[in-house]
């Protein structure tokens, strides 16, 4: 009961304390905070890569909900692993010893990140496990400073990002911890007490934000808990109205339970999000190169890895609903990017060198696509449409039936090649002709690009 | 700033809540809780166990302050330690992995403790390394229950105590933790902010009260913070009136800077105090059988280990002058206590067993010695006189100057054997006739003890 | 002096105890054992798969010699990188306990090996190190039954192999190991001795052959020493004439210094042997798709692998020249595969799916190649000559000078498409049309086949 | 059936050798052997310390012989210490890599071992886990050099030996390994094979004689193999005939199965062999101080150790009997001799001090003792009859009935005390006449020796 009281104190203390200084442009109401206008580079970058990294890099099978599967769920396949590997007493603290990072290098990291394509990334700076990659004072023993890696991992990776000056930095942030006693007795409570994220969560994501200034602030986790006990909107007020990336820095919609894909930022909704046709408001399609796992699986086959071919079309048609993509690879324990997430990206990173256009800065259309296999995008300022193919037509031309085209004045290219004849199409729009192109010739794989100028 | 004043709004709302509902027999001043009259249990006992025990006993090199003295004073041999043995980049934090404890059993170091006729134990909780023994909430994944023994070690030993029955339960605890973070931050302010005793310290206390009731509260470590920044007499007000353990609890003078020999319970003032005359105030010599160190060294050569002639003299010396005495032990990682250790507790046994009547349940007498070799006890309402010789005559008498006795009512007896024939000694006191006994006859070893009765 | 003596006495036993009871087709000389005919599935079979497994897989640093590189040369790199990681007393040997293989799996393992259209693999079932793969009499404490795994993880291999039923079983064996005291002493005497041969090398030979029955033997590491120290031509008499696999199985030349590319059975040479032009003698060329090491190396960034490209065109010239192909791949201490490797290995699959008709069972042609980018193979009792272009002409034409065709009689074909049209060639030959292909009507990517039907 | 015919002629060859060469004192047959006289210096030195030391260390859990008890005959409580604390597939092997040793002081050892009076010492060089303490060659990877300690423990200590001058060194050596797959081998083949004797044990006999010239060579294991087996009168031959200790080294009688107790050196018999009255052939008495185990053992509680008086006891009915006593301790895994063990140690030093006169160059007198409270040893030459009480007689005067005295030139001395009165006893001997000494008076505790000159 004391606690309790003393908490609410506590509450009523912090909100009153944040109001009073903040320059109050952005009130702590939902209402306020949905006002604000998206910072313009998001929605241009379109392609930003996830990165789940944590004490779960070291079992490293199954998933990155490994403590969970295992301690509270007792999935069989969990418990089995564990019984067959380890010692009777093993805990999953115990494997934070094993987190040794001896190969992580921030800078590869960043040049392999640069060579996607990718315009942004976004670290997990602490999971559900609550491990926190940075050394928070408030989880002493429990950061990567502390134990693991011994060595301050959002540092690194932030500054080596700013050096090399191409992609923007982004902080996953889980608001809840599985396991810890402090979130686990407010639950308990129902809610009614706020222990933990007044000696916990909030501290930390200021701590986040004034240290590394992130401009993707990447909230997760309400463990079904209502904003209010977050103290989220008094958060997201003095990171809109005084933070240091006040101008620039961009959230989601995770920010506490009836928050998703509501109030926030961009919209996230669920994970691996495609709806498929243009949402009203901008949101990001976060997935995985594993198909079955944020974090490293140690025992995922190749069969569970999306070919390239699957990654440009997910690019593809997330930008053309308007989306961002967000793709996430799960570095191993000892700090590397495996050379098959490593290939997957520079294969991004070659398709966008010949196709970057028809993605970075564009908007979607009026129209998204025609078939599952060709997407719209468009530079509307520019009077320019772009349709890009997904399945290259054997047959050597390609009809597009929604552009409006007019002789002479609308020009149709091939992004790496060239400019190609059409015609106007029987019912509406183009018949493009395609150039008969042999296999060294084409301008890139997996997917091509028509662009339209002078079309509207 | 904001969290300075957040934490002095909850300092004094935390101080109001405590008052408000307490009881109130005790003030939150040091005259108030320095006023309350010791329990008298604890007079009576004279002789308990400390016992050092946490994650510096995987190491078991050099001290308990292991820690510190190779990571802050970077002593040679601490460093040179862990180069020789242990990977580049191992922390102390990864000890705790090693602190199994498989071979702890509760009851056995009772039966052990039972046996060498101490009246109590004080366990260390949580010393200035910060990891606590049980598993608080408010120290996740650095306490015994989350980490190394995955057991909740001071439910174990309190648990078996009271079965047992004979010994009272006493818990030590340590204010400051080394390297806590937030310690860390008050103590560059100054001690203006206290982050660290609102979220740590007193939660904690509260919490070793509540589940484990002990009967002696053995409070360490200021870190050379004043007793108003650990909000001592609040705690202690609290502890008086209203915890489950008000009537009987006992506690010692480290509460904070310039505390310690001048408030609240019984007086330690220093590691090893033995002032060799009578003190006003009830005290506490706290001292080693390994005489180098508290916590568990592999590295003691049985030179290094006290005899159990000087344990004896020790007692006798410390109960004479108004003393408790608390002997300390080093357990194991594993959770052992060593032979030597249990040797030495059992020959305290084997000797308290015939001379406890000269130690328990006695007071100081006016006089504590007339040598170093010989020490007084007494028992006023019995009109009792305890004279304890260290070295037996081998004249075959003794005298006593100091007592007073009279011839016909004034008896002598020696302990485990019976009565003595005695005279008037010359200048004053008795001259006591000593038995022939040869070396099988003796009652016991290391001292004996002249019981006068009828004497003052 | 006396061991010596009894040695030599051991190996005149040795040899007229094998050479008596044996059927004796094959001598122990160099000309005999040189003249037995190579077993016809091998140059059938082209292409193999070599898996080097072992301790080294554990540090997975560098490079299989890790242990050489860093206590013999010292090298840098290995030093620091045992400096930084490890305890400074960590050897070599503590690597075997962290070869755990929990994910080994041989028949994942076969499914894998067969999808790539490899006909055989090599396993090493003991490299220089002297870690036994299988569990070893004559290696006690140093095999992967007694420690590490403890799984005989060679019978895992044969077992899964022989139900899958469609690849061979070849064996890598090193005659030497780097520090065995044994040899380290038979080196001393300049060979004079050989303790290490009679008491290691052969027993485990015979053991090898006796229990898994190889049908590829592949030696390796005479350690500088003659092979009349190995006793290599009686242990190969014995094989051909006596053992389990005499009529099938397969040797290589590196039975003794001095034997490689002039005895044994088919030539090695050197490693990643890749003579351009044809041998008069059977050969392997044995690589690496890690360019730089044979086993795992967690540092290897995407940029050390070769290519999918690199791959096929190796092969094609390998098998143009006479050779087979075994293509190395390193598993990790967990047992797994890399998906980077199963790609490498799957996609072979693919383009032997379309092509393996130009590759297995063929000869090598007259003439070899006309540029580096296209080169010959033949099945001369079909009258067939393949032409294997490594780039697609972008002119629609091309010309091959070499064959012999006849309008009329000679057919040509491109391997997964269908007939192409050919006029004889203006110097000689044929000129043939290309078909214009779209992107995705090739028959597959990498490299193509010409089949020449009636060619010569 | 090859190898065994092989192993025929390498004995034969062997033996042939051996005698060749040798100056041929001795023959290779029991008669013979059993002819030697026992070098002087044994019998004269009466007590000795036995260490047993080895990977059995590390576990420190039960016995030495915890491999055979958990894995072979998998006793309950080693099955269960292992699943309760161990990885599921640990092996005893895997117990190697943590026999760390870095507290191990060979100087320090030889300073305790001077200090108990012992004469010489017995080191375990390789107990039946066939782990050898020392560089092996022919135990690659599974000694002490290669893995663990990696150093040479047994150089350590007889370096230590040797500079400290007054101990004379012993090597134990298991002639069979429990687990060692030759000898399992010959075991299976009912020893009509040798590969095991003929690779491993004999080359290391030959090996540890070279190297450390030990002057006891303690022989244990026999495998329930006869001597013929282990070639042991051919190796023993060489050892009184050849090698560099032929003048002094002592051996057992542990040879082979049916030799123990009937050939070789000394007997041991059983262990702890204690036969209560005098033998014929010269015998050593091996016992332990934990009365449980050889190995160290963490749970072991003060109760397992034999107390000083048991120990005393125990050397001076030895002694009485004609036997050496050979006391054995067991060091930690880290190379630490624990202070309960040092304290025994130094305890049996201290009486010695007082007593040595009556243990050293002492032989057995006619009778052994008259109770078993009392045992007699004698120095004939000195016409000194030795009488050590066990108990200190309460009543003043002791009985001697056995001694012949002659009043004048018969002398009684209390060692460490001077001359004591005695008279002729009624009905035959002597009654002598205790001093009234006081508890510190005494010349030493646990036994008394009264010396007897000019009796018989």
């Amino acid at each position: 009961v004391k606690m309790g009281a003393f908490a609410a104190v506590c509450v009523v203390f912090f909100t009153l304390l944040i109001s009073g200084i903040s320059r109050a442009t952005y009130q702590p109401t939902w209402e306020s905070i949905d006002s604000r206008p998206l910072p313009e580079w998001y929605d241009q970058a379109k392609f930003g890569i996830f990165i789940h990294w944590g004490v779960f890099s070291v079992p490293s099978f199954g998933s990155e909900w490994f403590w969970w599967y295992w301690q509270k769920e007792k999935r069989q396949e969990y418990v089995h692993f564990m019984q067959s590997n380890y010692p009777p007493d093993f805990q999953y603290q115990d494997f934070a010893q094993q987190f040794t990072a001896e190969f992580f290098n921030a800078k590869e990291w960043t040049d392999i990140f640069a060579s996607s394509g990718a315009k942004y990334i976004v670290l997990t700076t602490k999971h559900h496990e609550g491990f926190t990659l940075w050394g928070s004072k408030n989880s002493w023993n429990w950061n990567a400073v502390d134990v693991g890696p011994k060595r301050d991992l959002v540092d690194e990776v932030a500054t080596a990002l700013r050096e090399n000056g191409s992609l923007r930095l982004g902080l996953y942030h889980s608001l809840f911890e599985w396991f810890n006693p402090l979130f686990e007795q407010d639950a308990a409570n129902k809610f009614t007490t706020n222990y933990f994220p007044t000696t916990k969560t909030l501290p930390e994501l200021y701590d986040l934000v004034m240290k590394y200034k992130p401009e993707v602030l990447w909230s997760d986790g309400d463990g079904n808990a209502p904003d209010k006990y977050w103290n989220s909107t008094a958060f997201l007020a003095w990171l809109y109205n005084d933070s240091p990336v006040r101008d620039t820095v961009v959230t989601n919609d995770r920010w506490g339970q009836d928050c998703i894909c509501k109030h926030g930022g961009y919209y996230t909704c669920t994970d691996r999000y495609q709806p498929g046709h243009l949402l009203k408001h901008k949101w990001e399609n976060c997935m995985t190169i594993d198909s079955k796992s944020w974090g490293y699986r140690r025992n995922a086959p190749l069969s569970d890895y999306l070919t390239i071919e699957q990654l440009v079309a997910t690019l593809v048609e997330t930008v053309s609903c308007g989306g961002n993509l967000l793709m996430n690879i799960g570095p191993t324990h000892d700090g590397r990017i495996s050379p098959i997430f490593e290939e997957r990206l520079r294969q991004m990173g070659q398709w966008l060198k010949v196709n970057g256009e028809a993605i970075y800065n564009t908007s979607a259309w009026r129209v998204q696509s025609e078939t599952t296999k060709m997407w719209y995008t468009a530079r509307p300022q520019e009077k320019t449409v772009f349709a890009i193919l997904l399945d290259w037509p054997d047959k050597g031309w390609v009809i597009l039936n929604e552009p409006v085209a007019t002789q002479g004045s609308t020009k149709v290219e091939l992004l790496g090649y060239g400019s190609l004849q059409w015609e106007p199409a029987m019912a509406s729009g183009l018949n493009i002709t395609l150039p008969p192109l042999s296999f060294r010739q084409m301008p890139c794989q997996w997917a091509w690009t028509l662009k339209l100028t002078g079309a509207s």
